[in-house]
Parts: structure tokens; sequence; C-alpha cells
């Protein structure tokens, strides 16, 4: 528990004031806020208005109401980089829901296949699993009370994955800067805040430097009540095709790996990494357990590799915000829900009470916050691949120990 | 089961594309599409504008969006054929909330008096029971993955009914149809789709001729997912005052007849089908179950006749689609929701893992679809409730066998 | 429970009809009627407009729709009277989230700081304490089927206080009277009806004269069924800084005390009345329990006194109507909701169950109404604080009866 106490940080309340940062914007606009009662439903923002910086490359920002079915109401915000395009939800706890970079897609082929309201949304039906039913998006926070499997903590029944991504933003705001390069960005507040319950405040910045193939999350949880409170946040990144299929591979400097049940326990444990292509029918979902190595201030690297390794997902973090790491393979039948799931995290989604006596919960003290940090790199070429597994290797200092059968990791 | 292999056709999941059908409308018009983000809130056609067709009687459609307490946000389209109005709420799972031919009413008064929203529902409230919290329309839906009793299947626990009518609809069409007679139809698309759930698309068409006081509807239900899926369809369709009332008979070509339960086991079993008129508090909800008798195509008909006899609704239905037939009488007081269901079904409305172990719960392969189709007509005349009696008739080729108490039918 | 049936006054259904109280307004506005789609969702009105009414303060009333985060779509009126602000939302159960009568504000600090949406409440979660995820208001009803603890009753499990805060009205109007005194009258129509479940309609009124600080509430519930159903309703009416704090007090005049259970039973008994100001992490809240002392008609008032004295709140009841009361005390720190609740009531909020065993669950006959009335003032002055106190001394016939441990009060 000793380091979480480096990780967290006083910070204030008033976030993101502009002189707290020395930042400066050339452009702002505050899209949604429920305080002043600002809400904007249809906005646009291109490059042609503000100029489109220093690399030339054309971009937007497109903020749309959705209609329809069990999107009916939802805020998205589309943004056009130059190079990537993706989809920001404010609705749905300021998640991504999908990102292209020309063809190689960041998503995967949910059963849902709207981007569902939720106002449509009961989390605890189907014995705390209803989460699933609006689950279909890229990156995807659980939290910010508890995530990982639905279960009582003492006499408190938590749902599947917390609540975060079923709350819209109190709080959206849209910059771009033209200096030092030009850079779009995205900032979300969330709240999820109860009577009796906890006050955890989800700030979100989501950026991109204009023409690149990298988004960046910066997030900071902070408690606002004056009393501590625990929290846990695992980011739920998830792919499909064209990245995974037979062939496909998981890429990381692992430090130690077990499965999480007997079920990821079957097979050769050997293949925990690799990919088969969709199962058949009858085929059930294996997690797997990480401990990751990192370089000296942390920092560390995985990467999802294609079958035909000319293309990828880089994912960099650091194991002081997100020690624990969860991979899921859910290899279903292609119109079932075929997906993996790359999952750095504050804890592993087990159950909070197992989580907690594993000193794998953070407490936050009344006030003070936790910032994590997440870079997601599209990968389009093989040398692009080739250079992120260069960098992983030099990462790796001892061979991983990998677990064959279940166990507590502590 | 081996009968349901009969009944389930291979459908294309590009499900109405007009080169599929042949079939060519006069007028089309999309008011809804989630893939699309098209939603006409407000929208008028009438005869004027199409021209009245050869019949020559003026008829009108109309999109509104409700307002007000529980009902706000939800949409409904009303038509008037000209003899008959009715209104079908996509909000609430593409079901029709009432119709009126003249002073006939089909429908009833139900405490929930406005058209109660999806977002002011828990469906697993009350024990399950939360599905009647807006329960107040003619003819509703119940399904897709399962109706009848809540209660656990398994491990999985199911609420009463389904989810199905509580579904905003993804797509809407409008079309009309100058030839070979003027008709108006109405189509509409429903995605009960979850993850690790069930993905069911209800492909709903309801449509009637210019003038008639028919309607018809025309469902289809595809599994969208590459596994098998269970599904399970009722069609609740609700009658008050008017229609029921001292003196008022359920007829139908019977083949068996049992009560549900000891409740409905109660007094003389003989008077099933009569109506008494509202009982006094303490009155309880009665159900029958039935088989019906058909033509050798298998198709059937129902009647409730008024007690005058001068009015009726008929049913028509194929019993190799939907062979199993629920009466549901519930004579409380009249400001209680005095009102009976005739329910025909692929089930009886029991719990699932009961209606499975009775092999009455059709299984959909990957892509399969299941065809069902329903006529109901609005008699308005000694005449006309006199032909339906003689029409039924003619289907009794043997006698109904009559269980006192409750038993399985298998 | 004889007493009841005086306070039961079987009232039209056709309430408020202008004919039936012989009342006409010099001006009366819809915002909203589900049954006849009108739904305004921007309107405002002032002084200017009809003229400021005798004693020449303007005045103002404001509707308005929120947005951002959990708010979206909540429908405020905002009222100025000239000497108070308040703000009355239709969209949870027409209660009143705010008042200001100069720097004296009747509310507190949630922590949830948003007007929340029924939309993205589930009231069942967390054990049935989901009431509380929205909970911020400043007069809040409880009720209308129960209210008090989560349990169950029977078979039946109900939530913790009910639903209608949660129900958005069906029927909106304001209302302007230029005499005898300029009064603005704010009505509204919330039905808590279900299928199955109560018909419970409230008819709610509040009103006040301009220039006034005082608040009139004036309820009516009505069993809209034609069989008898029970009911309970709790006023819960919650204050914060600055009237209480370290030394701010509760005055009553008080029949029998009692603190609900072990916890409010612990330490010095003779303190209950008093505030401390915000106790360290680690408080949990205290309930009392009193039945008050009244004059011949019924009438009585309660108190709360700021820590100086020069502030204050009185509410004025009828004790046939409101016969028991209950003060929660919620001493928690500053930020994690500090506040206490002055609760007249039909009954202890304990289970339904509790109360129907103790005679205190009135029970009303088809079409019977019950009605209530409530008087909130602001006193903003030492001699206004001296007056309600001297006029609470009055009511004072006997030594109230004080019971240091929980007891059954029958």
């Amino acid at each position: 528990m000793k380091s979480f106490v480096f990780r967290l940080v006083l910070a204030s309340v008033l976030l993101w004031s502009h002189q707290g940062c020395g930042w400066a914007a050339d452009f702002a606009k505050v899209l949604t806020d429920s305080r002043n009662n600002i809400s904007v439903k249809r906005w646009k923002l291109t490059s042609k208005e503000v100029g489109a910086g220093e690399t030339g490359a054309p971009w937007s920002i497109t903020k749309r109401t959705l209609a329809g079915g069990r999107q009916t109401g939802v805020e998205v915000i589309e943004v056009d980089n130059g190079a990537m395009k993706f989809t920001v939800v404010p609705t749905r706890g300021f998640s991504v829901w999908s990102l292209h970079a020309g063809d190689l897609r960041f998503g995967w082929d949910s059963p849902v296949r709207e981007i569902v309201h939720p106002q449509f949304i009961n989390l605890d039906t189907r014995g705390g699993l209803g989460w699933l039913d609006g689950f279909g998006g890229w990156m995807v926070r659980c939290g910010l009370e508890s995530n990982g499997a639905p279960g009582k903590d003492g006499s408190q029944f938590l749902n599947l994955h917390g609540r975060i991504d079923y709350i819209p933003a109190s709080r959206v705001e849209v910059l771009y800067e033209a200096k030092p390069v030009p850079r779009i960005v995205l900032r979300g507040i969330v709240e999820e805040s109860l009577m009796f319950g906890p006050q955890l405040r989800l700030a979100a910045q989501i950026s991109t430097v204009v023409g690149s193939k990298e988004i960046l999350f910066e997030d900071t949880v902070t408690n606002l009540a004056d009393v501590p409170q625990e929290m846990e946040l695992l980011y739920h990144v998830n792919f499909g095709t064209p990245l995974i299929g037979a062939g496909a591979e998981f890429i990381a400097p692992v430090k130690t790996v077990a499965p999480r049940d007997a079920r990821a326990a079957e097979g050769d444990i050997n293949l925990w990494a690799q990919y088969q292509g969709p199962r058949p029918f009858g085929y059930t979902e294996q997690v797997y357990f990480l401990e990751l190595q990192a370089d000296r201030a942390g920092m560390t690297e995985v990467l999802l590799k294609s079958p035909d390794g000319k293309r990828g997902a880089s994912m960099k973090f650091d194991i002081n915000e997100l020690p624990y790491f969860s991979l899921w393979k859910n290899e279903a039948p292609l119109k079932t829900g075929y997906v993996t799931g790359l999952e750095p995290a504050t804890n592993f989604p087990n159950p909070r009470a197992q989580e907690r006596a594993a000193g794998r919960v953070p407490k936050l003290q009344g006030g003070q916050s936790y910032r994590l940090q997440l870079t997601v790199s599209a990968l389009t070429s093989m040398a692009e691949v080739g250079e992120a597994q260069r960098r992983i290797k030099t990462l790796e200092a001892a061979r991983p120990v990998v677990n064959p059968s279940p166990r507590e990791l502590d």
C-alpha cells in the first residue's frame, strides 16, 4: 500500500484553471456545463476557422446528438485530427466509442450496435451484469467506486464494473492550441457523487496532436468529500477485427502472468498471449492477470500485433499509476462479441473485498487526487510494429514468471 | 419440437430490402433510423397529399412526440385509415396503445393513464413485476428472450414478460401503396441485443387497408448471433369496456382448455369463457391455457363478443406459428384494471424452464428467423359477429376437452 | 386509527376545477399537461406584465429546462416573490430544491450537486437506498405508497422513501391573483399509479404572498382506485448551513420524544435538540421521534434557530393531518452532507409493517382524499425568532416526556 502514497497528489478542486497550469489555448469552447446550464447540442469547428497549424493537416471537431432506438439523446464528439478519427461520448462517462486510423480500426463488433443511453440501462439487472447491456465501446473506464465482477463487499452489493461509464459528463470543453505543436484537447468532468456514498470526480482529458496517430488520456480522480474514500479505475480498451484473429499476438514486458481461474488455465498456458481466431459456439472468455516490468521512471508499454504483423496497437502507461494489468480474451464466434481487452488498472477486476485484502485498492483522503495517464498509438506498418516490439524488449530485464495455474499474486 | 423446424425460415438479415420482396411503395418515409441518425419528431401525411386511392376514403398518418409526466419523450404514430384510428408506439417496442372503430374501442382503462417512457421503468422492481408499471396498451408484445411470470431459469432471473415492450424502435418507416388496394404500412425494427445475452431483432410490420376495419401484424424475429438462441413471443391483446362486461363471451375452436392454477379452477369450469362484469374488491385474476383447432393450413380464429352481441373483436392466426393461447380474465373493479387479454403465443406464459421442459420454447439457430402473423378485425354489427361465430364453428371438428383442474398439457 | 376518519375528506376527482372552489385567478398558465400534450419548456412572467399588486414589490416566475450531467431534462420553476426566491422541480415530484430569503438559505450542501433526473435513478439499487442517489433538495416528499427505511412488507419490497420524489408532474399550472393580496400559486399533479399497485394522485399547491417570507404547501392525496389503498406521506424538509452549526437549536412544543434506535440514544439525551456543528469522520446520523402538542384546532409550530439566534425556520402544520414528527440530525463533516431534517408526517419513517401494526398508516377508500398543509416561514431577525419561540411556548400545556432509550411510542 505504501507505493500509493507517491501516486496520490493533493490537487486543487479547482482543476484545470488556466492559471494553474500556465497553459493558454488558442481556442476554447464550453459545450456542456451543468452548473451554468450550458448544453450545445450541435456544433462544429474545423481547421479552416482557426488555421491548420504548422503541419497543415486539416482537422475537425463535430458535436452531435444521436437519435433512434436506445441511443436517443446520446451526445458524441467526433474528432478528425487529419490522421485519425475517433468518437468521444460525453453521455457515457467521456469514453471513446471507436477510433479509426485509415483502415485500422480500434473497436469491435459488439452485439450492442447502438451507443446506448444510460436511461435504458439498469446496472443491477442480470445479477449485477447490466453494465454489459450497453457494452460496445473501445476505451471504456470501469470504476470509480469499484470495478470487477459483481458481488457483495460486506453488506454492499457492487455491480459489474461500477457506474462511471453510465454517468453523463457535467462539463465538456473543447480546446485547440497552435503551439508548440497543433493539438486538439477535449476535457470532461464526470461526477460519481451520491448521498451516503462516494464523491469521486473524474476530470478526464483526451488530447491528440494534429496529424498524429496517437491519443493521450490524462485522468484525475478526486475525492470531493472530507472523509476517506476508496477508488478503483480500470481502462477496458477493446479490440476486435482486423487487429485480432488467428496469429495475432499480445506482447508485453511481463513480470508475472497467471490465469484468473480454472477456465483461463485450460490448455497450454504458453499460448496465453496468442490468438486463435473466433472459436465455435460453447467457447467462454479467458482472462490473464499480469504484472509488468518498466523503465526506471515506471513507464511501460504493451502491444497488440495483427496476424500479418503490419498493424498494431501500442499502449504506454506508468506502472506506479496503473500497477495491475488484465488481458481479456473473448474469442467467441464473430457475431457474438469477438474481442480482446487490454486493461491497465489500479487493481485486478476481482471482487473489491478480495482486492482490498491484497492491498490493491487505493484510498483517497478528503480532497486528495489520483492521476493516471495512458497513451495509445495506432501502428500502421510493419516498421512501426517492429519498433514497438524493440522498445518492449528493452524493458525486459528479467524473464517472465508464468504461473500455469490460478494463484493469488501477492 | 419437430414442428418448430417448419416454422423456422432462414431469412436474410437485410430484411425488407425492396428488391427482396418485389414490392414497391407509392410513398415511403423513414421517420427513425438510429444507424443514419434520422429522427423525425413531428410529421403528417394525408390522403390529400398522395391521393385517397380507389376507395376514396380520406386517411392520415401523424407522428407526434408526447410530453408531460411519465410519457415525456414518447413517440407515437396515429393512423386514421378512414374507418379506424389506432396509435402505434415506436418508443414502446412498436406496440399499439389503442384502436377505435367508431365507438368500438380496442383497449382498456388501465390505472396507468400515460404511455410511460422506458426511462421511468425498472423491469426488475416489485420482484420482477416492473413491466406492469407502464402496462396500459392494447396490443403488447411479451418477449423476446422470455415472457411469463418472473422467476429464475437456472441462475438467470427473468422479469415478467421480458424487455421488448420497453425497447424503442431503432428504425421506423411509413409506406403507402395505392394498388392493388390502398394500404397503409408501418414498419419498425426493435433490437433486443445485449453483450453476453440474446441478439434478437424484431422486424414488425403493421398494415391496414384504407377504409377497412382490419389490422394485420406481420412480425419476424431473427437471431442476429452466430450461436443458437431461444425465444418466446406472446401477443398480449387487451380489451376492456365496452367489449367486456356481464354477458360478454369468448368464443374459440377449443381443442383443450385448462385453468392455469387453483385460482382459475375456482367455481364452475364451464363458465371459463363467460364474463360476469367487474367483481368486488378482493377479486384476483383468472387465466386459462388453451390449444385450438384450425383449418388444414393451420389458420384459426377466436372471437370476443360484447354482451349485446352487436360488437366484437376477431383474431386470426396460424397455430403453426402461435400454437399456445392464454385467456386472461381480470374482472377487477372498474377503476382497478377491468380487462381481459387474448394471448396467442409461441408458448404458455409459465416460467421459461417449465416451458422448455414441455418443449414449448423455440430455438433459433444463428441467422435464423421466426415469422408470425396476427389479424385483428373490429366487428361492429350483429351480422359481422354472427359471421365470425359461423367461421369458428366450421373449425370445430372435435369436441373440446375441458380440464376442470390445473394440469400439465403435455 | 379513528382520528384518521376526520382527516379523510371525500374529494372530487375533478380537483381544482375553478368552478369547484369559486376562485378566479387574474392570470393562469398551464405549463405542462400530459393529457393535452402541453409542455412549455421555457417561459417567464413578471410583475411588469400583470402589475405588481398592492405591495408594489416586483416579482417573477421563470420556467427553465436544465442541461448537462445527470440533470439533463429536469424542468424547474424559479419563483421570486420580491422577498424570497425558490425553485420548484416539477420533474422531481413537484418538490422544492432550495429557497433563499436574502442571505438566509433553506437547503443544504448535498454531495449530490445536480438536480438529478429520474432517468438516472434506480430506487432499488444499494439495497433499496437508490432514493439517496439524487437526494439534495430542501422540501422533499416521501411516499406515497410508503416511506421510511427499505425492507419487506410481507412479500413486497419497499424502497427507501417511496417513489413520489422521482415521478414527473403530469400537470403544472401557474396562477397569479391580485386580490385580496397579490399571491403566486403553483399547482402540480403527480400520479403514482401502477397496474396491480397503488393509484395515488398528489395534487400539490405551492403558494406565496408577494413580498412575504412565507411559503404554503397544500397537498391532497387521492386514491383514484375503487378499492382501498394505504398511503404514507412525510415532508423531508432539510436545512444545512447557515441555519445549523454549533449552538443551533430545534424548538418545539414536545409531547413525547424518543430516540429512534441505539445510535440516537447515545450520549446525553437532553441534548437531542441541540446542534454541535460538523462532527469528524465516523459520525453517523441520529433520529428522534416526536409527538407534539398543539392548540385546540390542532395547529402546532416548530422552529429551527441559528447559532446566533438571528435567523430561523418556522414550520406550522396541523397534527390531525401530520401527527408524527421526526428530527433527523446528520452532523457529518461539512462536505459529506451536513444537514438536519424537520419531518412532519402521517407516520414515523419505520418499515411500513411496523407502522401499520402501530396504527399509523392511513387507509384511503376508493375515491377518498387526504389533505395536508404545511407553512414554512423564513425568520431573518432576532425579533422574528423570538416571536416564534413565544408562540411555541403558548402551545406547551404539559411538560415533555423525554424517553432516554428507544421505545415503541404506542
